[in-house]
This record gives C-alpha cells, structure tokens and sequence, in this order.
C-alpha cells in the first residue's frame, strides 16, 4: 500500500458507486431485481446488430476498424442532427455512453470548488464524476414539475460554474420536467450566463403526453446537451453523443481526444447502416409500449400492496418510479430485509449529493416479467408495512 | 463565444494534437502517408471479426448488448492475465483503447505544477494529455537503447509524481529499451517510489531479438501497464486493458467508472471469442511478418535515397523509423513542400514537451505500399538533399 500516498487529491476524492456492490448482490437468478436502469435485453435488436456488424465490411471494407476522427463518423453525426431540424452536424461528437459527457463537462468546466446546481435528487453517475473533480454542489429541491423556481433562483445566486439536469424522465424521480419550468431553467441559464449540461437517455421513452423541448433548443448557446443509444439500442455498445454550441466545438473535440482519441469505428458505422431505415422509429415504438405495461403492472400492483403512507408519483415515460416512505424509516437498512425476501431496490440517499433521503426509494420496471413485478411489489408492500408497523 | 470564458483551467490548457489537422490533410489519396501509426487495413481479420460479432448472439444470447461491469468481462481480463503467468485476472481492467490508460492515469495521480518524467521525445497523446491535468515535465534525453541512466537520476531528484515510458519500440523513436536500463528504469522507480506508467502497443510487433520483459515484471508493484488490441486486431474497436498492482485496484475501477461506466460489453465479447483458438499467435505471426517487410523496404530505400547528412537507426519491431536531419533543417516548415511533392510525414517536434527537436521527422512504414515506400523516400531524399544544398 505503500505507493496509495501518491493518489492525487481527484483520487482520494473518488468513491465507488453505491449500486455497483448492490447490482452485483442482486445478479443473484433468485432475487427480484428492481435495481437499476438496466434495458429488457430480450428487446435488443440482435439480429439487425448481428447482421450488420458482419455485413458492414461487404459494403465498406475494413477500413471500419481503422482509427477514426476524434469528432466521430460523419454520417452518424448526420443522422442525429437529421433528428432535429435546428442542429448542424458539426455541432455533434460521439462519445462512448453519456456518462463520458459528464466526464468531459467536467474537465471543460468544473475545478475544485466550484459550485455545481443539481436536481436533489439527481443521478448518482453525475454525483461522482463532478465530486471527483471537486465540484461543490448546490442541490435545488423538487416538486412533479421538475426543480423548484424560487430555489433554482436562490441557487443562481451562488456564482455557479454549472448547472446539470435530467428533464426528461428525471432519473431517479421519472418526473418530467414541465414546460414553464424547462423555459425558466433556460432564462436562468442565459440570464446569468452559465453553462447547461442536459442528460438525455430516457426523452425517447415517453408513454404518453406531448414531447416537449429540450433546454439545448430553448437555451443553445449555454447548453451542451447528451443523448445516448443505450436505451433505445444497447447499452453494451457504448455508443452516444454530445450537441454543442460553436464556441464549445474545439474544447469538447480535444477533450475526448485526450480522453480516449475516439469512440468505435466500427461501432459508428454498423449502428449507422442499422439507422438507414425505418427500424430504429419501429424499434422505438415497441420499447415505448413495452415499458409503459411494465409501469402499468407495478402502479397496479403498488396500489394493490403499498400502504398508504408511502407516495409515489406515476411517470410518464423512463424507467422508474420514486417513492417516499415514512421519515422514520431507513431505506438502506430495510434493503436488506428486502435481500432476505429476495426482492432488491435501490435506496434513494445515493441520489443526493448531500447523502439525505434516507426514507426514498428507486424502484426500476424494466427487466423483471409481469410475475416478478407482482411478487416482488407484494414482498415489499409486507416488508414496508411491517416495517411501519415496528416504528410507531 | 461569451461563455469561454466559463472553461476551466484545464481547458485553457487544451491544445489539439498537431497530428490531426496533418492526418485531414494527408487523407488525399494522391499523398503518400508516412504519417501516422495507423495498422494496415487490408491485415484487418474481418473474416473472424465479422462471423463472431454475429455469432455471439447465438452463443451468448443478447446478455453481450447489456451493461457489463466496470473492471471488464471477466473471460477477457481471464486471457489478458493468462499470457503472462505472474498476472491474476483481478489485477486487470479493461479499458476503451490504450489512450484512456493515460488519462485515467492523470486522473489517479497528475494534479496542477506535479512533475511527470517522460523520454524525450515522447508520444504526443500522453503530453497532450498530462499536460491539461497541469503536468509539469521532464524529459530525460535517449540514445539507442532508451533513457539515458545518469538524465534519469537527475531527474529523480526533482520530486517526480510519475514516470511515463513505452520501453517496446518507443513511439516517436521505435528504440526497443535494452535489458540494462530497463532494470535501471525498473530501480529508479522502486528507490524513489514513484509509480511508473508502462505504455505497450507495440511490443507484439517484434520483428528480431529476444522478446525483452516489461517494467511491470520488474517492479510490479510500482507499475500501471497498459496495452491494447488496437495494433494486433484493429484499432476501430477500441479495446485495450491495464494491469495494476492491488494498491491501485479500487481507485482504478472508480476512475474507469466515472469516465465512461465500462469498455463496450458486445465487442469485449465476441473479441473474447475470436481469443478462444490459436488465431491471434498465427495473426500476430503474420502481422510480424508482414511489417518487418516494409521497414526493410523503407530502409533499403533510404539507403539509396536519403542524404548521408541524416541520421537514423533501423528499429527492430513496431511501426516507426525515426530521422534526424541537420540541426540547420525546420521539418515542420519543409512539410509544406512535401506536401507539395505528395508526400507527408510527421515533424517530431510534436513529440517534445518543449517543443524542441525542429529538425527531426518520423516515418511510419504501415499503411504504404512497397510502390508507394520507394516513391515517396525518393521523393522525400530529393527534397531534404535541396534543402540541405540550399541551407549551406
């Protein structure tokens, strides 16, 4: 252990995640897992990524597994400028996940000390990763419209470096941020002039309702913006993207060349001929209404089994559902009764920069059958009760 | 452009690579590229690459599209460790090329005004990199067998954070680092305690000689190795890994995870798969082959064509011959005429931290053809003789 004195401070600063020890606790075939943001895989397009990775050097020869530009394929930035009439592809880089855009906000913009606003809660990745570099993060509350104005305002007041949130289908709440609220985060923004990041995985999986703006299209000069093709593909491409205003093109292009000089050629290009079609707006489709019964079991059976001192709210598209159980209660503690019952979750505190939320709770509807929805919803209406039932 | 003044120290220290606007401009088919380290496609396996990345899904089921976890597959770090018998699979992480060794290294130990030993000159990629952390450098000069001893001490003296070298076939140079200094290096290190980074694309691509042992067998416990399938399978997959000692484990885990969550599960399955027979020992063999050719045949013609004025040693593997034109010589400005003779290469000064090194080139012999090598040596002997002849 002796060379551990050499860790810069960034290092002593990292923490392991909190899900990681319980995602893998909870790969066990026999728990029920509603852990984490994890895709049906039985929804993965296989075939069509199957056939493509292999056709792809029939149609343009190996020089797909040649090293590429730092910015990423041209036609695949295309494509996802070709998704939104206003944005240039020069404005696009591909990036491996949208976790490497948070990563790469940070270097651009964040030193230690700097003050960063964030959703409370707000996902746990950002947490780390900004924490990392040292950010001091001023959490903004929430209602089922998205950060709260008066807090937000209040925030702002702080000479903040940065702010980063989650609009759509807010991880981990499923809130949807609300038009009003998305326009005035946008004025904030520009009126005292700092930088957006906006996290964009879950937008695509809306249930119902209108689709509503992105910050990045009511605020483009402030917001860097990032969407990802590990929910609406697979996640074990690493594959996802970055819009950015001109001013912000060379910084962000050199970063992830220093980062790791370029995200997979191949990658870029089979997903790109996966595009050329209608398949990816079908493939949408089936995810949506595949996800929107999955939370349409768990409501059913939450309403069924939960006593009624604990509220959630019913997202309107994404992959969670929220929930608050009575102040006296501790989630982390209770997991692991849940262990035993062979149910897992994920406690709310790792969503909250400042380590509250004790009495929250993250439960994910995507890869457990209607069966295990209904059982494992069951197993914690008990052990919540009982739970109760103890603490008064 | 309002908000640049937003980004961070760090960013303001962000330079893109010279090499990049070089390789746009060398991209015209009529030049011809010494440029860049770059594998010859046509030795691509897209055959094997192509049939697994399709197959796997029959095999495997679409698991392989899911998240995976942030060390890497378990089957691949199992290989990666198998070759080499004193390494255990949880001492390895895979990671998303060997670029992103560098930066995870920075991250674990580089903060602003540390000192950072580097062989002078160095891989670019690495100073681009340590150097927006803040990195403070010192180069230790080299002759033909690497660091020279009595530079490296004295720079020991200067309270090094880190020591970054590529002992197999250095890039710019392509010196193999001799057993001696090695040990020295290897001594330097343990003495001093300062962790050392061990960077290793290279070192399958052994043309002569006895294969010589890495500094993480000499001092494991003081080494980060990196290494990567970019040069032995192909670089578009962007696939390489780290072996570590346990001290540096967690925090190493933490960093990969934070950077980009995990290395792409898909292409780190089916590459597993493609590791499963003898393809890779036979591929290697001909990739060996193949490239040891090309140099010979760069050689042979810059014995023919190259003035006796210009210095360079014959590599005995990887991918780069190395030249030292008189001190009179700017390679940089004569790049221009160069281009102009269709013909490019890179100036060396890139890889000097100090920017020094003006009358030096590097000449890589992958992605040319015999034609193309004698043409574009002769081309390139004929424009240093006139400007040699016109600087006297």
């Amino acid at each position: 252990m002796t060379l551990s004195r050499h860790f810069s401070d960034r290092a002593q600063r990292m923490k392991p995640l909190a899900i990681r020890d319980i995602l893998k606790k909870g790969a066990d075939p026999e728990i029920i897992p509603f852990i984490a943001g994890q895709p049906e895989p039985s929804l993965f397009p296989t075939q069509a990524i199957g056939y493509q990775s292999n056709h792809i050097f029939e149609s343009q020869g190996p020089e797909v597994l040649q090293y590429g530009n730092s910015q990423g394929l041209e036609k695949l930035r295309h494509w996802i400028a070709g998704r939104d009439s206003h944005v240039d592809p020069n404005n696009v880089v591909i990036i491996s996940g949208s976790q490497q855009a948070l990563d790469i906000s940070a270097k651009l913009f964040v030193m230690p000390g700097d003050k960063v606003i964030v959703a409370s809660p707000t996902y746990a990745g950002a947490l780390g990763t900004y924490s990392l570099y040292g950010a001091d993060f001023i959490g903004v509350p929430c209602d089922d419209e998205g950060m709260l104005p008066e807090a937000l305002e209040a925030a702002m007041q702080n000479d903040p470096r940065l702010i980063y949130c989650i609009p759509n289908f807010m991880n981990p709440t499923g809130v949807n941020m609300s038009l009003a609220r998305r326009e005035h985060l946008a004025r904030m923004a520009q009126q005292y002039d700092v930088p957006i990041i906006e996290d964009d995985p879950y937008g695509e999986l809306r249930f119902e309702g209108e689709r509503l703006p992105n910050i990045q299209e009511l605020a483009p000069e402030h917001t860097m913006y990032a969407s990802t093709f590990s929910k609406i593909l697979a996640p074990g491409l690493r594959l996802a993207w970055i819009v950015a205003p001109d001013w912000l093109m060379e910084k962000l292009i050199t970063a992830k060349q220093t980062s790791d000089l370029q995200s997979a050629t191949y990658t870029q290009h089979f997903v790109s001929e996966l595009l050329e079609d209608d398949f990816i707006v079908h493939h949408i489709g089936r995810l949506r209404h595949y996800y929107k019964k999955q939370r349409d079991v768990m409501v059913t059976a939450m309403k069924e089994s939960f006593p009624s001192e604990i509220n959630y709210s019913i997202p309107t598209g994404g992959m969670f559902i929220w929930c608050e159980l009575p102040e006296q209660l501790n989630a982390t503690q209770l997991l692991e009764q849940a262990f035993d019952k062979k149910v897992a979750y994920m406690p709310g505190s790792a969503f909250f920069h400042d380590g509250s939320g004790h009495h929250t709770v993250r439960l994910s509807f995507t890869i457990v059958n209607e069966t295990q929805i209904k059982e494992g919803i069951s197993l914690l209406g008990g052990l919540f009760k009982e739970a109760i039932a103890s603490s008064v």
